[in-house]
This record gives structure tokens, C-alpha cells and sequence, in this order.
């Protein structure tokens, strides 16, 4: 039944699955691999899973920006989770095999430049192919075709492999965040740590618009985390903006610039307001003075009693 | 009775006067000439009045300063009406003096520059002494310590003097803009064509203070109409902003302004909406699009639709 | 000779004569006190005198905006020294009278507002006349119309009166600055505390037509100390607008944002860089990063060697 | 030799090699396919090759990013031109195979949703598996594991297929942007249609860094084309941005504004000015009034003047 599934993008034993495996509620779902991060959503959207668990950044796996684009268009869907996982590589290989036995390696092409010092040091000789997803690139080694794959070391025991060598990363402190997805519901009560995501389209080719959408961000103390332009689909430089934001959309000031974006943009797509991973509530930055839901209330009986002459 | 007494900035016989006439209420008023700005308002915020009319940009004679000075401290007043009148001098002499009988000319300091190239023509010879009004010019001729003064036509028959010549003025176009200042109360209601003036203190020193300012209003599409600083009496280099912005305080877009400032600045004085004077209502700009309050509307409904997950 | 006269704003016995004789050279030059602000900077315009000094700010005898309007049109000028004075009344009588003898007390027109809080407790029922300056007060009160003035106490020798009382200003702090006025030159070496004065003319009735001009100073990193609209004299609502920046024309981040107004506006009257009164080097808040002359150059370094393709 | 080789993201048969063989030039070169963009870019910046072709925007092969972060670190390279190619799918099949005897489908996971709609019209029950590249999965269709595979049509030939059915895209217009990359020299002169490409790191994290950056351009009135945000691999949430602008290093407006970053910014990586592809010099528009070579020429005199005290 669809409440108690979840999808992601496979296959199994990728990076998306070990995500999906932290969240405390997966160990009660059914979590259905899906070839695809387009896959993945149109099972929610089609209401044959309640939830499904994507790479939206700095993934190692791809799907990234195909998590972008498929969330900015099709049926509404919002954003309920976010889970953040730090990358590290494991040398997958047959059992017995040993670093000297390996001619042939394999992974996922995003991988390949994350462990391409790594293979000049240790491995100088060894012929690199691709293969369609790290996960898949275990698979092939299983088979045969390849001696060695970069993955995961939790997809070993999926693929009957051993992890040769671990925590293999050109780039410290490398981390994939994913997003848990749904159909729209009423966003989870603010945390005080939070995060609101949007798509903004902007209006016509003119110059100076982006500047107008941050001002409408900043004018209010609204601050990006994250801002990513897409194409559009039509054609070369029309380009749609991915915005992560902080704050809740019941935070007034995120409100007043959501409503700011909504007037002067053709058309704004809310994703979700949701709990930020990993920040702990001291960590947060205060919000600019004039900007908290206080100085809000406040300027509204001012602007009230200004309206009525009782001043 | 207060409630049917003007004053207005004195001596009779000022441009002042002349403006606060053009108002049909006048009629039916009690009109007070003032000393100066603080006591025409003086008198309308201890209830001696209810309104004074009070030049406040490019006068002739002065007391332009003085009024925005003293609209911005004090007990709240408010700005009701506005009344632009057309600037030219009449030469005022005793009756039977002719041009060539002219050694001593009079008027305001202010009127000086507007009126020095016709001087220059017509009596180069002529000393000029600065009078404290130019209705106290026209008076000192008439008790005959000066020969002839620059003061407005209508001031002649009040000192029992005779227009030599009429229609002086250096700038072609020059005109000045007074207010009908009253206790506050409910603004009138919105006619389209309308004007909203405040006082901004600018919080701290902060380089960009003004340039915030400016965004709370750019941002949402009001248009500001003048923006002067003034000294807030703390000492060179500490200001307020005297600002007149194109709407009203029940425009959605000039209300969301005020209240940005209410939030940002240590100080915002609401000081009216009122009708423009002399716009008629299809010279109006176009509010900028997604600024109209049917845009406010859409926008505030679609976020409730986002606070409650139906979209 | 007029390389040995410098005009000042008169009569004698004003503030800006006494803020005249503060500068070391006045004591070498003949002070010729004018009729008004124009009267004195014509003369230095016409070649009788080598300079004139003018308040400019925050007077207490008015001429401030006919300063400001005088620089932004005619022949161009150019600013030289700035003087800031503190302000204090003294209330100036005829040898021998008391406090409880005065009936009458005169005074420029703008003093008052800053007397008034003096005048209501210690002279609740003197009657207050305006005089064309407070010098002119004075000179009324020693011919017998009024029995007290309030004016510098510098004046009271030159109008053979006393000072009844001193120190009277209502505001603290209050303080009037004077510039010293020449025909254009090359400026002075730069100190590291200087002041840029510059008139900027907006080009269209374009609502963010100021925005635009402050952005090219902060973009630059420019602070502005001062900005004030002056009417054009082209009707209500057109204005231009006079500016003092912090740092000289030949800072390099002075220099691009001017260069930049320049481009954008179709008229900018460079008034000249002159070192801030009373500003101790130490005082001067540091640049922002970036807009230093080193970051300056720098930057232009890489820019040549990038359009040379070595880098 | 080097200097007659290009290399190309690979395999033989990609868009990428299709749109580098519509560059005059790669008639009398060696072109050589890569594994991957790293790959294609380091035998550029290791001598063995004159230039690389790559994907750089709105890929059907993946590829995008891992140019964008390729080209922001490493030894300096840069752009000389642009290559803007129509993309449009074939099936490609073994010859004899008729579109009911299609039960499997291939090609890279960027293609699939491009193509999805047109296979749930025509083959409904085919099953899909991602491929590393479109012509690996022509490849792998000749070795007979899958039946059909989507790529370019002109990959039929290399790898002996035929395309079964062609001009298959979901999204009308869909283009793919390319660039030919090289070691720093001199950029081409200007076309009066040029682009010239940046990355730019954000100094810290505050708040209005990116509003920042954008002014820089803004004031100068350089318009951006694509703007898009890379990690820079210290962790979530630390970006660079990677910036396309409308004009030449050489025109006046985009060194200053280039200057202006290289200021603010600790990092600018300047990536080539080149001609834009598809536009003609008549479909460019304007520049900016005040933002011509001539204005800033006419400013630069204008300041030199002022400095000199010569106006």
C-alpha cells in the first residue's frame, strides 16, 4: 500500500539508499529502488508511494539537477526532510582480489574526478570505464566485467563484494544532501532552525530581474543558502532559480518576501518549508534586527493606528 | 472658536495668505496671520486652531525648513491638503512713484535671487535691504523707510500700495507648494491621484542606511516624489529624511513600505495622505505591475494556499 | 586687490564673520561683508574678490539653500575650506537695561525656533519681531526699535551693546558649517580626511533614478555624508541634488564613482575636495575592503594581464 | 602533435563530437575522444592537446557541472569558442529491427527524461537501463544487450546501426551549449557580439555577498546571461558562481566591472571573452545609455579635468 512506501533513486546499494536508511521512519516503509529520479517522483505523484528520497545537491551519483528540474514542473510536490550524508568511496572488489590483481575500474562518471588522485597513486595503471550509476558499477564488477568499483562501502554486501580499501575522497569533508519528497500538505510546524525552498521563474529577459528577486529577499533579512538557475526548456539563457531560503513560510518575513516574488514573477513554485539537517537551534544566525515575527506585529499596529489618525 | 480658525504664516499680505484663500473652506474661516511656522502649528497643536497653512517647498519667503523641522518633532500633526501656487512679484510702491523715483528697494532674503536679473534691467542703481518678510517689506514702504518692495500683487491693498509692475520672476515656472496642517486624524479617503509624506531618522551611522531606505520603497514600486535631509539637531552629519512618496497609506504597496521602515528605522512619523494638488487623476503613472492591491490580494492568497499545503 | 579680499555673508557681526575670522589667513585679507549669498559669491565669480566664505549648513541666519542653489548654477565655483562653528546666542541689550526692562526681542527669523524654549521661561511675555539677519537685529535694538537681540556674542561690540545673558541655544550640540568659496583650481593634496562636494542633476522623472545614483557611490564603497534635493527651478518635482561624500577626487574609488554619475546623469558639478573641520586622521573610518588605491591598482593589474591572456 | 590535436568528451559518436565537427577548423585536426570532461581538459592543460571541446550548458550527456568545476580550478584555461548544437534523438537499432521487436531501450539517465514521454507513446512496455554516454549505449545495443538505444543520429554510423525513428525530443527547442577550450592567451578581438565568462568565489558567508556581486555589474549596466551556483567542495553551502556576460574584457564597462569583482571578491577566474554564438551583430542589444566606450571615455575627461581644476 502506498502510506508505507517510499522510493529513491537506485539501485540498490547507491548513496540515495544509505540516506534514505537514516531516516528513523524507513525502517517501518517499504523502500522501492527506481531507475530514475523522475521515476522515483511520478510514483508519488501517482500516489503509488507516499514519499520518495532524492539527491538534490552536490551528489555524487548525478540526479541532481534532474531532482531540480522534475521538482519545478509537473504536479506540485513539497519537500518534507532534508538529509545530509557525508561522501566517502569505497574500492569494491571481488573477494580475493588484491590491489596488484586490478586492471579494471569502474563507478559512476561524478565519481571518477572525486577519486581521480587517488586511482594516480594507487591504481596509475588501471583503465577507467563508466558505468550508469555507482551502484551499478558493483553490479558489473560482481558479474565480472570490471576488477574493482568505486561505491558506497555499504553496497558490498548487496553485490557480494568487499571493500578493498575505505574512505577513499579527494575532497575533504565531500556530503550529498538529499531531500525526502511528498504531495502537498500543510509544511511541519517552524523548528526555529528551518528552510523554505522555491523555484522562481523569471518574468522576461530583462536585465537587472534576478537582481529584483534577491532584493526581494533581502529588503526583508531573508537569507539564500542555496541559488541554482535551470533552464528553462526554452531554449539557450531562459533560465528558472532553484532558491533555498532560511526560515519557515509561516516566518513573517518569509512570507512577505514570498508574496514579494509572487507578485512580480510570472510564476513562483513553493517546495516546502522543513527542518534543516544538522543545525542545531544555537547555531542558527539571529535574524536582522526590524525582521523578527515581533517587528512584524509591531509595524502592523503602527501602520494600523497611522491608517485610523490614533497616534 | 478653534474649530473655525486658520492661521496661517504671517504677515497678511504673503504669498500664505494667497494660497490659504484659494481654499474654498477659507471662506468660512477665521484667518490668523502667525509670526512664524512653529506658531501657526503651535497654535493648531494646543487647539487654538483647527489647521494652519504653512509654505513648505521652494518658497519665496521662507519657513520652508522651519515647517519640515517643526512637522517633524513636537506633538504629532498631519498633513490634510496641499495647495501649489505660482510665484511672481509685483513691484509694490507708494502710489505716484515711477520707476526712475526708486533708490531703495525691499523684500525677503528669498526673494532676492528670483527677482535680481530684473533689478539688474530695469534699476541698477537701486540699494537693495533685506526686509523679514516680503509683507513686512510692502509695510516698510508704506511707512516709507524704503521706496518700493517685491511682495505678491494681492499684498497691495493691504498696505495701501500700488502694483508698478507685476509679473517678475527670474525662473519661468516657479511655484510653491503649502500644506493645510491639522491634529491628527483618519486621512481622507484615497481619490487615486494621492501623496504620502513621512519623517525617516536613519538609525545609525551605517554607510547604505539611506540606500535601505530607499529599497523599502523601491522594492515595492512607490514611487518617491522628494526626499530632503534635515538635521535632526544632534549635530552636523545626523539626519532624518523628509520623504513625499506617489499614494496613499491604504495603497497596499505604500502601507508594506511604511511598515519596512517602521521596522528598520529608529523612527518613521506618518505625516498624512492627501490628494495632489493640480493631477488630474488620468495623469497619474501607472502603479508598476504586480504593485496594485489586487496583486497584494492574489499574492496574500496564494501564500495562505502554501501555509496550508492546497496547491 | 581682490587677490587680498574675501566676501562673507553680512552684516557685520554675524556668525559667518565670526566663522571667517577663524581661518588664519582672514587676518592678511579685507572681509567685505555682502548683502546675501549671491552678492558674495558674484563677487568672487566676477573677480573683485578671491574668495567668499558662506554657510552652508544648518544655518541660524538662513542662507543655507540659497548657498546650496548659488553653487549649482552660473559660472562654476569650487569649495576650498569648510569651517563649523558651535552655535550659541548671546541676547544682546543696550548698555544698562535688565532682563525684567525688555519688551521687544528681534532676531533673524530662523534663530527663533532656537530660542524659543529660552524666550518661554525667562521672557514669557516679551514680543518677538523678525529682523533680515541677526546682525540686523542687533542694529535695531542700539537705534532704540526693539530692546534686546538675540545674535552672536561676537556682535555685541560692533553694535556698541552687552551681552545680557549668554550660551542660550535651545538645541545642544548645535553647530552651523561655512565653506570657503574660490573660483575653480587644481584642489588640494589629498589629507586622508577629506570631503567631496558634487551637484547631480537626474536625467528623467524615472522613478529609482536616485537609487541608481547612490548605488554607483556605494558600489564603490563612497560614503556619503550629506545628500540634499534642491528644486531646479523647473517647476515642483524636479530636483537635483547636492552631495558631500567622504574622500577626495583623487582616491581612485572617489574618482570611478563620479566618472560613473557622470555617465548616468545628465549633468554633475564637481564642487571640489577640501579636508573635513575638525576630523582627526585617526577618526576617519577605515575604507571598506576592496576600494582602497592598492585594491584599486591591483585589480587593474589583473584586468591587463587577463585582456593579455597571461595569467 | 599537439597543436593539431582536439580532444572531445567521448566516446565516438556523442553531440559533443557532432558539434566540435561543425568548427571549421576540426577539418585538419586530429580529434580525439575522452573518457570524461576532466579528462578532455587535462590533456589541454598538460600540452597533448590544443584544445578541448566540451558541454557546458543544458547537456543531453551529462557532463555540464563537471565542466563548470573543471574550468574553476586547475591550472587557468580558457574559452575561444562557443558551439550551440539543436538536440534531437534517434532510436538507433541493429539494422532489420522494427519497433515491436523493442522490449529493452538504453542510453545516459540525462536522456531519459527528454525522451520519456515519446517512449510512453510508442514503446510503453519496453524496458529502460541507463547507459554511461548515448554512444555507449549505441555500443552496447551493436554487442547486442539491449535492442534500441537513444542518441544523436549521426552515431549510427560509428557504431553500424540504423536510427529506426529520428527528431525525437520532448521539449521543443532543446540546445546544447559546447566550448572550445584552451591555454591562456590573448582573447580574440571583439566582435561587437561577444561573452566573456567568469567564476567568482564569495568571501564569507554573509548575507547580500551574491546582491553584491550582481551590483558590480548592474552599475555598469553588463547584463548576465547565466548565472549559475557550484559548490566549491568545502561543504554545503559554500558556493562559487559561474557567470556568463553580455560584452568583451576589452569593452570598458565589463573591465571595470570585472575590476570591481576582482576587489570584493577573494577569487575571479577570468575564463575568455569569445563571440557569441547564433546572434548577429543586429539582434545585439543596445548597451546602456552611459555605458559605451565613448561614455566612459568622455567621463575619464571629464574627471582628469576636475582633478586639474579646468573647468
Amino acid at each position: 500500500m502506498s502510506a508505507t512506501r517510499y522510493t529513491y533513486l537506485g539501485p540498490e546499494g547507491t548513496f540515495t539508499e544509505a540516506a534514505l536508511r537514516t531516516l528513523p521512519e524507513a525502517a517501518t516503509r517499504e523502500l522501492v529502488p527506481m531507475v530514475s529520479v523522475p521515476a522515483a517522483l511520478d510514483a508519488v505523484r501517482g500516489g503509488e508511494a507516499a514519499g520518495a528520497l532524492v539527491p538534490i545537491e552536490n551528489s555524487v551519483e548525478g540526479g541532481v539537477t534532474a531532482t531540480l528540474d522534475e521538482l519545478a514542473k509537473g504536479d506540485p510536490l513539497m519537500i518534507y526532510r532534508e538529509v545530509v550524508l557525508p561522501i566517502a568511496f569505497a574500492l569494491l572488489v571481488r573477494p580475493g582480489t588484491a590491489l596488484k590483481d586490478i586492471k579494471t575500474v569502474t563507478g559512476h562518471p561524478v565519481a571518477q574526478p572525486q577519486v581521480r588522485n587517488w586511482l594516480g597513486t594507487h591504481l596509475p595503471d588501471a583503465l577507467w570505464e563508466s558505468a550508469a550509476s555507482n551502484a551499478d558499477g558493483a553490479r558489473l564488477v560482481q558479474e565480472g566485467r570490471y576488477d574493482a568499483a568505486f561505491a558506497g562501502e555499504f553496497a558490498a554486501a548487496t553485490y557480494a563484494l568487499e571493500p578493498l580499501v575505505t574512505e577513499i575522497h579527494d575532497a575533504a569533508n565531500a556530503e550529498t544532501r538529499f531531500v525526502l519528497v511528498g504531495r502537498p500538505a500543510r509544511p511541519a510546524a517552524p523548528t526555529g532552525a528551518d528552510k523554505t525552498s522555491v523555484v522562481i521563474w523569471l518574468g522576461d529577459d530583462h536585465p537587472g530581474a534576478l537582481l529584483e528577486l534577491l532584493q526581494e529577499f533581502a529588503v526583508r533579512g531573508v537569507n539564500l543558502m542555496r541559488i541554482e538557475s535551470r533552464p528553462t526548456g526554452q531554449g539557450i539563457g531562459n533560465y528558472c532559480f532553484s532558491v533555498d531560503a532560511e526560515g519557515h513560510i509561516t516566518d513573517r518575513r518569509v512570507g512577505e518576501a514570498l508574496m514579494g516574488l509572487k507578485r512580480i514573477c510570472p510564476q513562483v513554485r513553493f517546495l516546502g518549508s522543513y527542518p534543516r539537517a544538522g543545525v542545531a537551534l544555537e547555531d542558527v544566525r539571529a535574524v536582522r534586527p526590524g525582521t523578527s515575527d515581533g517587528a512584524f506585529s509591531a509595524a502592523s499596529d503602527w501602520l494600523a493606528r497611522c491608517q485610523d489618525g490614533r497616534f
